[in-house]
């Protein structure tokens, strides 16, 4: 078995942190996105989308897409659990995971990718306006966000799940549109030194 | 328990034909998106990200995001399976149903939401360019798709899975979009035939 991987892009930060907090060990094979590696024919072949993670099982079967990767591993392992132990948990964990995903890491890949002009050939093609478009939306998240951990301590409930993976990482990818989660977020900010002391953050 | 739906709405379909699917029946209550009646006072209270489908059950607990509903209802009713048996199988329709949710359903919606004028007060700002840009990722991932459906009966493998569910609904989607299946994908075509003759599919 064997990962994908790039070391600073968010999708395989996210499957480290995962994997790190299941205390489970896969070699990793870095993929240099700055070189378009990702898009070569030989990295095509083993995912036709040219993305990472894409994990390899041992028989040579190939599973992109980060929560597809997570939720592999999960199934293989399930504890300690981090997608929900009940029906109505579960459910909780993936509204939560998707909500984080669609309103928050995909607005912050979209204003870097659309704006940042070293993402034109990653990009294709860019849409400042729509860059633009998103910045808004990621501080609007981070607003309704923190009205929501005022009442519990993680994103999807009183408990660490997959959700505050995906959460994390998007906060931290801020940095990358240089944005600031605003100060007057104390929940988002509590909430963030909690998690960030999760031995797993360094993964 | 009852259903916030909307009768031509893609999100809250892919939610009825899972539950007919699974041979189960919810009450439905219908939202209209036209009047804007999920951005009411109302509505927002019910689901603050003012979307449907939403579910609520008996003792008022909200399950927004369409994947999410269709996961409680897996859950706590597990046959017929429709997200996985085995965990690489899981693995493979969570791969499948996100690849066709961001790279098919996500730019159709993209190209009605960004060029129609009557969608004006559902996406602010409208960027035309954006629409524009995701008209070729539309027919790029339909290729893509022919492709794959040349090796096996259905999305995600050999059986009727949610992916057929989002890849179904993505393709009806495109009469929005006044785009048509091209005639040269045939695999997609037969594919699209069998898949439209399940009873599900009149949900």
């Amino acid at each position: 078995m064997k990962l994908y991987d790039q070391a600073r892009a968010p999708n395989p930060r996210r499957v480290r942190i995962f994997l790190a907090e299941k205390g489970i060990s896969v070699p990793l094979v870095s993929v240099d996105l700055g070189k378009l590696e990702h898009k070569s024919a030989e990295f095509t072949r083993i995912n036709p989308r040219q993305a990472v993670p894409a994990l390899v099982l041992d028989d040579g079967t190939v599973i992109s897409e980060t929560m597809a990767i997570c939720r592999y591993f999960e199934a293989v392992q399930p504890e300690p659990n981090l997608f929900g132990a009940t029906p109505l948990e579960q459910a909780q964990v993936e509204m939560w995971q998707r909500r984080v995903e669609l309103e928050l890491f995909l607005p912050v890949a979209a204003v870097l990718r659309h704006l940042n002009p070293a993402m034109a050939a990653m990009e294709v093609p860019q849409v400042p306006q729509w860059g633009e478009a998103n910045k808004p939306k990621v501080l609007a998240f981070l607003e309704f966000l923190n009205g929501e951990l005022a009442d519990r301590a993680y994103v999807a409930g009183a408990r660490f799940t997959v959700a505050d993976i995906t959460a994390i990482v998007s906060v931290d990818f801020m940095r990358a549109i240089r944005t600031e989660v605003p100060e007057h977020l104390t929940h988002v900010w509590r909430w963030r030194h909690v998690v960030s002391e999760r031995p797993s953050m360094k993964a």
